[in-house]
């Protein structure tokens, strides 16, 4: 019904907007392996989100494609997290948000794996092998630049401190969540938020940063709120299908 | 030796520089699937240029990495053709160039399995299953925007027009290439010059498309001189790797 298309949707734009963020590294990374992993990632994130939306498509009973969904919308309807639009910045600022953002998805999806809905089921059952991929990259470079040289650790821990904010947003509840949790289709955000401390504290640790003790928590993406980032985002992410309207691509 | 070093050069910065142009269209294509596409090309053509940069710092003595050799040379050590580094333009004109840079590709790679080089055989061996994929997509793109609608048209012939003079480069011979080709390590360019211009003329046609008559034919790549475009390129791709010397990445 609608809260597990509001839910899926929730899912989609995540994976979609975090991998224009990605696609904006391809090759600028400081190693040609590294332009490599962040498009695999890219792709990753992107093969995600087609799953998804076009299944939110068949759920809202628009009908709408997965292009109509990604390159129609305007960011109002966008449900994505905040944390996914934030720029790129530095390349320690990228590790630090994937860091971030996969200490989540793999605890999110390793639970979805059970969804009782069967779309999330079977995308979860593939992403959970990509996102534990993307989690040890990520969690390898953190620990490169945080226990690297003096302006590594400074440059990520600069990073970490600029996203760290946006994390709790990716545990928060709300009405559609707790129905969606109810009936068996989304995991409980507690026991997650539980698992991503110990994996991201363990990683500080091994990178000998500091956890930022900031409170200040922004909230909104999933009622359609974001950041003056997304809007640029979108802008540049829909402008080709967007001038040719109607043109069958 | 020397020769099959640089001619290795050359392939190896086609495939870097032309990567580096694909990323800039990552996640801003006209549909998912097609930012999907564009991304495994880039892949295709980083795979490509890491193992021809391997081999090139073991064949001149120098022992560089691939790392080094990408991100450490300047503009004038870079031979890749001039038509790699052109702007990526609008989509139309990426097609456009992916068109005649991938009906070069396929014969090239296909006379490569047979060279006396090992490493150019091996990699031609993977590389010409993936540019037969490449000039599929490309031409089925020329054909859907050449055959579309009067302004899809309109943009692809620009585009083709534009990026047109600069395929006359791939064909060129020079003294190293004469020497690769006479120790069988290289194809003749002129049975490719051949194959591409029959390939090419049969999507023009479907396309409905015009082939330029312009008789200018810019050159200099192979001998390091480039547009003004490479060194932007350049100065992009190569930031994030030259702005921590030394750095163990």
């Amino acid at each position: 019904g609608p809260d597990v298309a509001a839910y899926t949707l929730r899912l989609a734009d995540d994976a979609l907007v975090l991998a224009q963020r990605l696609g904006e590294w391809a090759a600028r990374g400081p190693t040609i392996e590294e332009d490599v992993a962040l498009l695999n990632t890219g792709l990753d994130l992107l093969g995600q989100a087609r799953t998804l939306l076009a299944r939110v498509g068949e759920l809202d009973g628009t009908g709408r494609t997965e292009d109509e969904l990604a390159f129609l919308r305007d960011e109002r309807d966008f449900v994505n997290a905040q944390v996914m639009e934030l720029p790129v910045g530095d390349f320690g600022q990228t590790v630090a948000r994937q860091l971030l953002v996969s200490a989540y998805q793999v605890p999110l999806f390793a639970a979805l794996t059970a969804s009782t809905d069967p779309t999330l089921a079977a995308v979860a059952a593939k992403a959970v092998k990509e996102v534990r991929y993307h989690l040890d990259h990520a969690a390898s470079w953190v620990v490169r630049l945080g226990d690297g040289t003096e302006e590594s650790a400074r440059r990520v821990q600069a990073g970490l401190d600029a996203v760290w904010p946006y994390a709790a947003e990716l545990f928060e509840t709300d009405d559609v969540l707790a129905r969606c949790v109810a009936a068996g289709v989304a995991p409980d955000p507690a026991p997650l938020r539980e698992r991503w401390d110990s994996t991201v504290d363990a990683v500080l640790a091994d990178a000998r940063l500091r956890r930022p003790t900031t409170t200040w928590a922004p909230t909104g993406g999933r009622r359609g709120v974001h950041t003056e980032h997304l809007g640029y985002l979108l802008a540049e992410m829909q402008h080709v299908a967007r001038s040719h309207p109607g043109a069958t691509w």
